[in-house]
C-alpha cells in the first residue's frame, strides 16, 4: 500500500465531492495507492480551516503557490473556478506534481493546449473530473457500444437542462455564482454543462467532425455580486447544436439553465442498428435499453436497474448488494479509483479523461461558440 | 355473411360501449355474423328514442319482455343493473335467444346458477361482458402463461382502485348511481370491480381454492336518490382478500372507491419462475415484462408497447399500424368479435366468459363476502 | 341536421382513419352537419369496391376526376400520395367542393401556394389533416399556453422518431411504400414527420423565424418496387434542425426512420417561465406537467391522465368516463368534428389547419431542406 | 465535540453499512457527539482484522463478551444474526453501554420484551436499525401525514419483494445465508422484510389492531451449508396479510423472495382523503404524490425528486445540491445522525425506533405468523 498525498485547491461543491471521494475510495475499492488528505488551500483562512477540520485534512494553505511548492504533496487537485485552471495546472506540472483538474480544462482550447503540453512535458499523471463517465449506467453504455451491442450508431442526442437562472434577480459572479461570470467561467452552459455531454460523447462515440450551433442569453443584465453593479451578462444561458460525428452519426445537443422543471437534467440517448440506450441523471441508476433481437411479442424498452454485483454492472460489485443504488457522489469515488488504478498499472484500460482528452472537449466547445457567433457550420480539426 | 339481430336492454355507460362495439366490429374484424342494431329497450321513452336515433337502432321498446318476445331479435344483450340480470336472462333463454349479459352474472351464486342452467337448458350461446380479457395486453399475458413463458406462478396480485366515493355527499341509488345501492348492485366493489379481477385471474391462472377477506363501508349513510332519505349504505366501499389458487399460487386482491388518485385503476401482476408480467388499466397499451433468461447485464423490466400488427400482439393486426394505440372502447369490440367468431366455429378457442365461467366468479365473490362477514377463511367448492 | 356528402380519394392507412372518423363523429359529438360516406375513389376496382363494402360507402369511382364532377358530393377528401395533392385539390376547389387534404399540403411551398389560392378563390372550406392537434393532451398544451400557464416560453423541442427503414432490404416506392419515393413524397421525414411537429409548433407557439438543419440518407440505394431496379434514394432518412421562433423561443427538432426502438415516437416539450409540459405519442393520453408555483416540498413532474370528462380536458367529455382512454384513431374523429363544427358557425374558434396554415408548414419544411442543402441558416419570410 | 466510542459486533452487509455511516455522519451533519470506530468483533480473527484495517477500527475482538467488558467502549452495535440479539443486548445494557441493534429486535416478542426491559432498567440509550425511516422520501411521507396533507387515511399497502430464493439450489444457513435458517433468523420474510414494512407503517400510521395472514414455504427442503445435509426449510418464503389499523385504515402487506423481477422491492402507498403518496425502494429518491386540491385540468400523480436542499426535503440540505441523489447507504448515515442528535438533546423529536418501538413490530410479526399458522384473525394487544 502506498500513500498518495493530496493537496486540493478549492472548497466549494467540487472541493466537497473530491474530498469525499478520497476518503471513501479505499474503503470500497482495492488500489495500491491510497489517498491522504494532506492539505486544502483557499483564500479565506477561517473557512479553509473549518473545511480542513471537517474533512480531516492534515493542514491548510491560503496561497495555492505555497501548496504547490510543498514537498509532502504528490498530487494537486484543482477545484477552483475555470479561469484559474491554466496557471495552477502549469505550475503544478512544473513542480512535478500529478495534476487533477475540474472540468472544463481551460476556458478555451489555447489554454487547454498549454495545460496539456505542460503535463506532457513534465510527464506527470493527469486527470480531468468528467465525473459522468463514472456513473455505472453510463459506463455500461460505453461497454455496450464497445461490445458492438448497438451496431452502427445512427443517432446520438444529449441535453443537460437546469432551471436555476430563470429569476432575473439571481446575481452574477461572487461566492457560489462564478459560473455566471464570463470572466471566471469562460462561457455559460457550453463550458459548464455541454462540456460534460461532449466528453461523454467523444468517449463513447469518437470524434465530432462539425457543428452548427445557436446560443442565447435570455437575461441580458444582472447585478454583479462583487461590484454591486448591474452589468451585461457575458455568458450563454442556453446553447443547442447539431453535430456530425466522424463515424457518420447524426447528433443533437442542448443545454439551458432556463428549462423549467429540470434541476440537473443530463440525459443522453443512442440509437444503433441493433439496439438503443438511454440514460438520465435524475434517475442515474437506471439504463433504458431496447434490443431489436428480442422477438416482436416481447420487444420493448427495458429499464435496467444498474445494481448487479456480479461484475456485469461497472463498479457495483464494490458497493452493497444487488438492487441497492448508489448516488451522485459515487461518480467521484469511481473517478478517484480509476486514477489511482492507472498509477499502479499503466496498461490499465484508461476510463478517465486526461488533459489531452479534455482538450478535445475544449475544442468542440470553442467550435460550438464560434458557430453560434458566426451562424455557420464549424469543422473540428 | 349472416346478420345477427341485437336487442339491447339499457342505455347507460355499458349500453353505449356495447352499441359502439356492434357498430365497429365488422369494419375491423372478419366474421361470418355481423351484428344489426335492431332494437334498444329502456323505460324512458324519450331517452330510449334519442339513444336509438343516435346509435342507429332500427327500433326501440320500453318493456323488456316485449323485446324478448320479438321474432326479429336473435340475441338479447343485458346492460341493465345487476338485480335485473337473472329474470331477463332466464326469460331470454326461454325464448330461445342468445344471451349476452353485463357482469357480474347474478347478484349471488344462486342467481348465477339459475341463469347458467337456463342458457344450458335452452342450448343458446351465452356470453358475459368481462371486457378486460380483451385488452390486447391482458390477452398477451394469457398467451405468455399458456405458452409457459412464466413457468410456475408463485404470486398473483390484482387491485382495482377508484376514488369517486370519497365525498360523503354522493347519493346512493338512482340514475347513474345504482352501483351504490345494495338492492340494485348486490354488493359494492366486490361485484363491480373485484369481479373483473377474479374473472381475469381464473382465466389466466385457474381456480381459486380459498380466501380470507375484509370489507369496509367508510361512509355509513348516504342520501338515497329515489327516496330522498338518508339511508344506511349496504354495499362494501372497499374489499381486500388473500387467496390461494389450486395450483399453489399465493394471491392478494384489493378494491376500493376511496383510493385517492386512482380513477379506473385496475392493475395486475404475476410473478413466475422464469418471468413476470404486470399491467395497469390507466396505460392499457403497455405490458411490463421481466424475463430472467436475459443476461444479468441487460436484465430489466421491459415496457412492451402492445401495438405490433404482425400477429404477435392479440387483436392489433386488425387495427392500424405498429406503434399506434387503441383505447378502452376497443375491448368491447374485441369481445363482440370473440362472441361472433364462436358462433361460426364451435371449435374456436373460446376466449370469453360464458355463464358457467361467470358463475365461478360469482362463487368467489360470495366466498369473499362471506369470509369478510365471518372473519374466517372460506373454501371455494 | 344536414348531410355532408363525402367523396374520398385513397384507401390506404389514411383512407381508413378518415372513414372511421366520418362514421364515428356524429355518434359522440353534436354537430349540425353529419358526414355521409358517399363515394370512395381509387384505381384498383376490386380493391376500392371491397373498401366501399367494408366501410359502407354508397358507391365508388376509379377516376378521381369523375368523383370531383359528381353533383352528389359536397366535400372531397384527398388521402392520396403527396405528389397528387395539388392537382386534385385545385380541381376540387374549381368544382366548388369543400376540400380536405392529407398533410403535407403540397410537396413544396409553390404547390402549396397554388392550392391555397385555389380554395381561397373558390371560397370553399378547406382543411388539412394535421391530426395531432386533436390529441386531447396536445390540445390541452395549446390551452395551457393560451391561458398563460407557462408564461414566456424559453424552449421548444420536438422529435418524431421511427425505426422501420433500418433494414436495407426495404424497397422504395410502390404499394404502401410511396413515402420512400421522392417523386411521390417530395421529401422523406421532413414532409412526412417533421411537418407534423412543425404544424403543432406553429399552432401553439407562433411563427418560426429561422432554421439551421442537417439531413442524411443512410441507405443510399434501394430497390424500387415499381421498376424492380436498385435506384438512388432521393429522400431524407433523417433530419434535425435548430430553430428560433419570432417570440424568442429556442427550439430543436429532429426526425428519423433509423431510431431503433421508436415506432411512432412523436414527442414534444415546452419549457416556460412558470411551467413546462411534455407529451409523447406512445402514451398519447398522458401529459407531463411541471408547475413552478407548487411549493418546493411537493414540486414535481405530474403525469396528467387526460381523461377528465368535466370539460377541462379537450374532447374527453364526449367519450366515456373519467380514467378511460381513447386511442390514435380518435384524433381523426376530433378533426372531423372541428371541421364540421366550423361549417355551422364561422365564428367558431378554428382549431384545425386550413390550407393557409398548412402552407406555412410547407414553407418551414422547404427552409429546412434548403438549409441542409446549403449548410446555412435560412430565414422564413 | 464529544467522542462516542463504538464497538460493533458483526462484519457482514450490515456491519459495512453501519461502519460507513459512522465514518460519514460527522462530515455532513452537525452533531455534538462524533462516533469513533473503536473496535469490531467477530469470530474469525483473520477476517475481523481485515475488516478493522479496511474501515479504520482501532482494534478488534473475537469474543463479543470481551468487547462488552471494555471500558473504552460507549456503545455496542449489534450487527449479528437475529438469534444472538437478545443475549448480546442484555449483556451490553447490563454493562451500562448504549445499545444499537439490527432489526428485528428479537426473534419473538418475548425476547424483544426482555431486551426492552434490559435497556429500560439500565437507562441506556437504545436504537434499532430500521433504516427505511431515514430514506428522505419516506421521511417526507411521515411529514406529509403529520402535517395533515393526506387527511384521513383509508388505505395503506406495502410490500417487500425479492427473487433470490427461486433457485432450489440455494443452500440454507451458513456464511451469508443465515437468513434462510430458521434457527438463526427466527422467521423468513416476516422478520426480515415485513418487519421493515411494519415498522414504517406503525411510525407513519399508528398501531395495527388485527391481522389475517398466510405464509408459504415454496421450497420445502434445502441443503444446509453447515451440516452439508438436505434439511427441512423452517422459514416462510412468502407472507401476505390483511390488516386493520386502530385509526380505521385498511391495509395489505406482502413479502416474498420468489417475486421474479424484484431484487429489493420495498414499496408502499397511502391513500388519504385529500392526497395519496407512493414510494418504492428501487427509485428511492422519488416520491409519488397526488393532491386532490389541484384543479381537475392539472391533477395527476407527481414524481417528486426528493433532492431539494432548502430544508423542505428531509436530510437533503446536508448533502449536495438540488437535483442530486443520494443512495441506500445514506439511510444508515441518517440513522446514525438521529441517534447522535438524540443524545445531545433529549427533547429532540425522536425519529428512530427504540427498543420499545421495535418490540411493537415484533408483536405484529408474531401475530402475523400465528394468524398464518391458525388460519384465523389475530388481534394485537
Amino acid at each position: 500500500m502506498k500513500k498518495l498525498n493530496i493537496g486540493i485547491i478549492g472548497y466549494g461543491f467540487m472541493g466537497r465531492t473530491h474530498s469525499n471521494a478520497y476518503r471513501q475510495v479505499a474503503k470500497f475499492f482495492d488500489t495500491e495507492y491510497q489517498p491522504v488528505l494532506k492539505a486544502v488551500c483557499a483564500r479565506s483562512e477561517d473557512r479553509v480551516k473549518a473545511f480542513a477540520d471537517n474533512w480531516g485534512y492534515e493542514s491548510y494553505e491560503t496561497d495555492w503557490r505555497k501548496l504547490i511548492e510543498r514537498d509532502d504533496i504528490d498530487a494537486i487537485d484543482i477545484a477552483a473556478p475555470n479561469h484559474l485552471h491554466r496557471e495552477m495546472a502549469i505550475a503544478a506540472a512544473a513542480a512535478g506534481k500529478m495534476v487533477l483538474c475540474e472540468k472544463p480544462l481551460g476556458i478555451n482550447p489555447s489554454e487547454g493546449r498549454e495545460m496539456a503540453d505542460a503535463v506532457n512535458k513534465a510527464g506527470v499523471p493527469n486527470f480531468v473530473w468528467f465525473n459522468y463517465r463514472f456513473v455505472p449506467a453510463v459506463a455500461l453504455v460505453k461497454k455496450f457500444v464497445d461490445d458492438g451491442k448497438l451496431g452502427r450508431i445512427y443517432h446520438y442526442r444529449a441535453n443537460f437542462l437546469q432551471d436555476w437562472c430563470i429569476e432575473a434577480g439571481v446575481p452574477q459572479g461572487g461566492e457560489g455564482l462564478w459560473r455566471l461570470d464570463v470572466n471566471s467561467a469562460g462561457s455559460g452552459v457550453t463550458g459548464d454543462l455541454l462540456a460534460h455531454c461532449i466528453d461523454t460523447a467523444l468517449w463513447i462515440n469518437g470524434p465530432i467532425e462539425s457543428v452548427s450551433a445557436m446560443t442565447e442569453t435570455f437575461v441580458k443584465e444582472r447585478m454583479h455580486q462583487e461590484t454591486g453593479k448591474v452589468e451585461e451578462v457575458g455568458i450563454d444561458d442556453a446553447c443547442a447544436f447539431l453535430a456530425r460525428f466522424k463515424n457518420g452519426t447524426l447528433a443533437t445537443f442542448e443545454s439551458s439553465r432556463y428549462a423549467r422543471g429540470h434541476t440537473a437534467g443530463y440525459c443522453l440517448e443512442l440509437n444503433g442498428e441493433s439496439a438503443s440506450v438511454g440514460w438520465k441523471l435524475p434517475d442515474l441508476h437506471l439504463l433504458s435499453y431496447f434490443d431489436d433481437n428480442d422477438g416482436s411479442a416481447v420487444r420493448g424498452w427495458r429499464s435496467i436497474h444498474v445494481s448487479q454485483n456480479d461484475g456485469e454492472h461497472p463498479y457495483m460489485a464494490n458497493w452493497w448488494v444487488p438492487g441497492i443504488v448508489v448516488g451522485f457522489e459515487h461518480t467521484f469515488t469511481h473517478g478517484a479509483y480509476q486514477f489511482l488504478k492507472s498509477l499502479e498499472d499503466n496498461t490499465h484500460d484508461r476510463q478517465y479523461s486526461n488533459f489531452e482528452d479534455a482538450l478535445k472537449t475544449d475544442e468542440v466547445c470553442a467550435a460550438v461558440l464560434e458557430s453560434a457567433r458566426t451562424q455557420s457550420w464549424q469543422t473540428i480539426a
